[in-house]
Formats: structure tokens, C-alpha cells, sequence
């Protein structure tokens, strides 16, 4: 059985939605046992509006709670009693494999990074999401974790982001595209043509400099950037979709022919959403960490949230972080170019 | 009469294209002189295809090309009599008022730099572009000239854009966002934390930080970043209508109801389209140095060709470059604050 600490307090519907989403996940999947962190009292009326087959959801009690808008630094140091912190904690202890939370971001990370600390090998935690794009689902890492990341730090995001690829979405020989400016290895910052050079001198299946327009293309499996671009671009891909129907919606509105057209076209619109919905990824994994941590958007519904669980549970059971240590250690310092390691931006 | 160097060479279609586009501006724009600068042989070859109204395209030799792949700087030091080259010296020597290229962005960028040099009072240069976005124009500054601005060049970018803004699109009192990772003042790296202190502080409309998802909802007129993420946002852009048009195109295909609805909705389809056209932008200025340059993307149609050329006789007819001395005279390093001169990233 693998044990899941679930954030009950965190995100901007906990903990109605978190909870909901923590039954499905409990009826749904007959490998996994829920640990409900947070509130007592709170959960359990929550907990009381629904049925869990089999009682595979015990609850947690910790008083504090994590605000969406607290610094994530104050936050691990008041609130030591908040739900995200006793998950983590349940982690620490081994009385739960993993964590998964929809609250505060970067609180999140501060508390995996600090408490539950690296992986051995790694020199830095990074976010990683999958993404629909026109061929299937891309890795993006990292998207908002580490601002300035060194170019080592971006050859371990590739590994890790391609174990995740392989071992999560069953990509064979991910491939492993590096965002930059144009596709010229002489591109970019000094970090991205440092990392171009480990790339392309490391195992990892690498197609080189990918650019801004390749994003929606699929053109790479693993998409490689620093925390900064990455969590301005996955901004942007979240508010695409919304846009792109606001100004379909105002023009198709403007003659009756075209609304009849798009009445017709509706069949066609709810497939796209579908496939594009973010609900179905669920939740995006902070690797590197000595733990498994899954991060959900805030907004996330109870669907996302069960989906989030599921991928915890993947995460553990596919033993991500095993095949994590042994790639860093197969393919390290020495082997990447020893030149490379602790090289700043 | 204001006197535009076009360079006939650069361009993915040039010069076929670019002659086509330059007859057009020629031929509708009663105050603009053209100047085709190229290898006159084929310039001429070209020109004789198409009428042009009143003689005002005049032909200057260049024997040499850039091309789209060459490095900035080699085809600076090693071709000293390429179209772009020799259209810079034009302006140089004031036989041109501005200069519009097609050609490779990066050399056209080094060859304004280093042969016009800096406005005075500005400390580098910026590409500024604009973007069709929800709520109309948006113009982001810098999207490539500039990977690592100091934040003191950050705020002379928000000064550039706003003046283009106002002068170039009517915007009166044009709003300017700072792109971060979120919208707290504590958000993002250094030189950002700094950047948002300098414009705070400044006369300028600031509005504070905003995020990706701000991109497409013209959330703000102005919108602030370094040339790396400005850059791979751009291209995410002017690939995102092509990606969902390719998405649109195979679910609607795949039943006869959904394909005559379809049909129906072309009109409105056609008229967003058009109303995200990059051809009617043109040309994005390199705003801060000191004589005028517009750059077009590559694969710039005749239509995109002639209202670049638009552009640039309006920055010269509206003073651009006045109102950016006087503007970074007026707001120079004391009053935005000595301490954030010359800080590095």
C-alpha cells in the first residue's frame, strides 16, 4: 500500500475540493491510502458529506494553514504546525511516501528543499509539467523553482525531467530539447551554451537549442529552461486556451450565421478541452528532493486534485527517485565534465 | 520628404518581396523616399516588375549580402559593403532618415549598435515589438537585443516603450507591467526587485508586476522584460494562432456536422486573423539608438514589408528619438535614483 499526505488546507478550494478529490482518489484507486492533513474538526465534516469505500483515508490534525499569499520563508518558520509542514514531516518519518499539496508554491518547495533536503547527487529541486501539446504530452522543467539555475543544474533538470518522461508517460528515449534564443549552439546566455556543451556530450537523447515557437509543437519530449522563463511561458500556455475562446466567442457572436456555426462546431470544442484540460495532469512533481512532492495548481478542482494523488502514487511506484540517484551517480561531475560543476550564472 | 534606407537583400524572400513591399510603401505614402540598397543589378531586375508612381525609389549598390545564418559579428567585421552595412551609413551620414531590414536580426542590431551608437543619456538598446492582444495593441520591450539588462536599463526600456506607445499608437498615458513570476513586489530575481523600485518611483504609469497569463489580455500597454524571455515569447506568440488553428482543423474534420459548421464560422475566423496579423505591425524599432531602425521579421510578405517602412517614417514624422533625450534627461540616473545606476544582474 502506498501512503499519500494530502494538503487538505492548501489551494483556493480547500478543503471542500481537496477533500472530495482525496475520496476519489481513495475509491478509485485500490493501491493507495490517504493521509488527510490539516484542521481536524474542519476535515472531518468534510470528510462526513462523502462515502470512502474500504476507510482508506485517515485524517491528520494540524492546526495552522499555509496562506496562498504568506512568504514562503516566514511560513516555514511560524508555522511549523501547518498542514504542509506535518506533511512534509510525515515524509521525513516514513510514515507517508509522498506528499501532495494545491497551496502555496513556494512554500512548498522551501519546505520539501529544507526538510526532506536533495536527493544524493543533485544539486538542485526543480518543477517539472507535463504539457498537451500537437504530439502527445511535453515535459517543461523547470518552471519556477530555481530563477537562475547553473548550467550542471540545467543538464540535471534534463535528466531528471527524461526519467520522468520514461518512467511516468512511458516515453521510449525521450528526447530533450533546450530553450533558447535560435537553435545555434553559439545561442544565448554563457549558462545555455555551457549546458548545450554537457547536453550534447552526456547520453541523454539531445535535439539541441529549441525556441519559444516549438513549444506547442511537441518538437521536443523534455523542454529544459530556468525557473524564470519556465513559469512565465506555462502562464502564458494557462491562459491561451481562455483567450483564444473569449475572442473566438466575440467574433462567432457578431452575425447568426456564425453562431449557428459554432452550435455546430461544439462536439469538436469539447474534445480540445478535454484534451487540453489540465485537470488530467493533475499535478507536477518537484524532483530532486528525498521525497516525493506533488505540487497542484491552486485553482485545481477535485478531479486535479485526484489526478495529483494518482501521480504521487506513480511517482513511488515506478520508483522515480531510485532511477533519479542511480543516473546522477552514473552520469555525475566527472562524467558531464567536471568543469561544468558549480559553474554561476 | 523623409528618406528610408530599405535593405533589399535581407529577408527569407528578398529581394523579390522586399522590392514589392518598398514599391507599395512608395507608391501609397506620399511624404516617404525610398532608398533600395542592394546588388543593383538584380535590384533593378526586380524594380522594373512593378510601376512605381512619381520616381521615389532610388537604388544605392551594395555588393555584398548578410545572410540569415551568418554570425553578427562576422558579417560586421567581414562584410564592410553589405546592403545592411551600407544602409546603416546612409543614415550615419544623414543621406536617410531611418532604415528598415528584413534581414538577420542579430547583425542588424550589432551594425545600428556599434556604427550609430546610443541616444545620449540611453545605456542600450532595446527591440520593441507590438502585440495584438485582447484589449488592442501591446508593445513588449525587449524581446532579443538584450539578454541580460540591468535594471536601470529595464526602466529606460519602460521609458522607450511608453514614448513608442504614445507617439506610435495614440496611447495616452500608456500603462507599463514589469513580467515576473507574480505579482508581489518581492517576486522574481535582483535586478527585477530593483527594476520594480526604479519604476515605482518613477513618472511612468506603472502598474506593478504582471505574469504570463497577462500577455494576451493587453493588461498592460507596456510590457517590460530582458531579451531572453521576451524573445521566447515572441515565438510562442506567432506560433500559437498556427497551433490552434491546427488543432481546430483536425477535431472539426472529423465528422460532417462539425465541418459544416466549420464553414460557417469562416467569417469570423477570417476576421481574427486579420486582426492578429503580424503584417500589420510591420516592423518592431530598435529603440535607444541614436538614428532609426526597423526590423522585420524574415519571412515578412511585401504587405509586412510596406507598413514596416510605415513605421519607420512615423518614428522620424513623430519625433521618437527627440522624446527619448529629452525624456531620459529629464528622468536620468539622480531622479530614478543614482544607486541603481550600472547595477549588474
Amino acid at each position: 500500500m502506498i501512503r499519500i499526505a494530502v494538503d487538505g488546507m492548501g489551494g483556493d478550494y480547500a478543503p471542500q475540493v481537496v477533500v472530495e478529490g482525496a475520496v476519489q482518489a481513495a475509491n478509485d484507486f485500490s493501491d493507495l491510502e490517504i493521509i488527510l492533513v490539516g484542521q481536524s474538526d474542519t476535515l472531518k465534516r468534510e470528510l462526513n458529506k462523502h462515502k470512502v469505500l474500504g476507510g482508506k483515508i485517515v485524517i491528520e490534525d494540524a492546526p495552522e494553514v499555509v496562506g496562498m499569499g504568506d512568504s514562503p520563508v516566514a511560513a516555514l518558520r511560524k508555522k511549523k504546525n501547518s498542514s504542509l509542514a506535518v506533511c512534509v514531516d510525515l515524509v521525513k518519518r516514513k510514515e507517508a511516501h509522498a506528499v501532495m499539496s494545491a497551496g502555496n508554491t513556494g512554500a512548498a518547495v522551501a519546505a520539501a528543499t529544507l526538510n526532506l533536503g536533495l536527493l544524493p547527487g543533485i544539486k538542485r529541486a526543480g518543477i517539472a509539467i507535463s504539457a498537451p501539446t500537437l504530439r502527445g504530452i511535453t515535459i517543461a522543467m523547470d518552471v519556477g523553482a530555481n530563477l537562475n539555475p547553473t548550467s550542471y543544474e540545467l543538464f540535471q533538470y534534463a535528466q531528471m525531467a527524461s526519467i520522468y518522461a520514461q518512467e511516468i508517460f512511458k516515453k521510449k528515449n525521450p528526447s530533450v530539447g533546450l530553450l533558447n534564443i535560435g537553435e545555434e549552439e553559439s545561442k544565448g546566455t554563457e549558462v545555455l551554451k555551457e549546458a548545450y556543451k554537457i547536453l550534447r556530450d552526456s547520453p541523454l537523447n539531445f535535439i539541441g537549442n529549441i525556441e519559444g515557437r516549438d513549444f506547442f509543437t511537441g518538437k521536443a519530449d523534455c523542454i529544459i529552461c530556468d525557473g524564470f522563463v519556465g513559469n512565465v511561458v506555462l502562464k502564458m500556455c494557462e491562459s491561451v486556451l481562455e483567450t483564444a475562446v473569449e475572442i473566438f466567442t466575440r467574433e462567432l457572436k457578431k452575425n447568426p450565421v456564425t453562431m449557428l456555426g459554432a452550435w455546430l462546431c461544439k462536439p469538436a470544442l469539447s474534445a480540445i478541452q478535454q484534451e487540453t484540460n489540465y485537470e488530467e495532469a493533475g499535478g507536477a512533481p518537484l524532483l530532486g528532493v528525498n521525497g516525493t512532492m506533488i505540487i497542484s495548481h491552486g485553482i485545481s478542482s477535485a478531479r486535479a486534485i485526484r489526478n495529483a494523488i494518482r501521480v504521487a502514487g506513480d511517482m513511488v511506484a515506478n520508483q522515480v527517485n531510485q532511477r533519479i540517484v542511480e543516473q546522477a551517480a552514473l552520469c555525475g561531475p566527472a562524467a558531464a565534465g567536471a568543469k561544468a560543476e558549480g559553474k554561476q550564472a
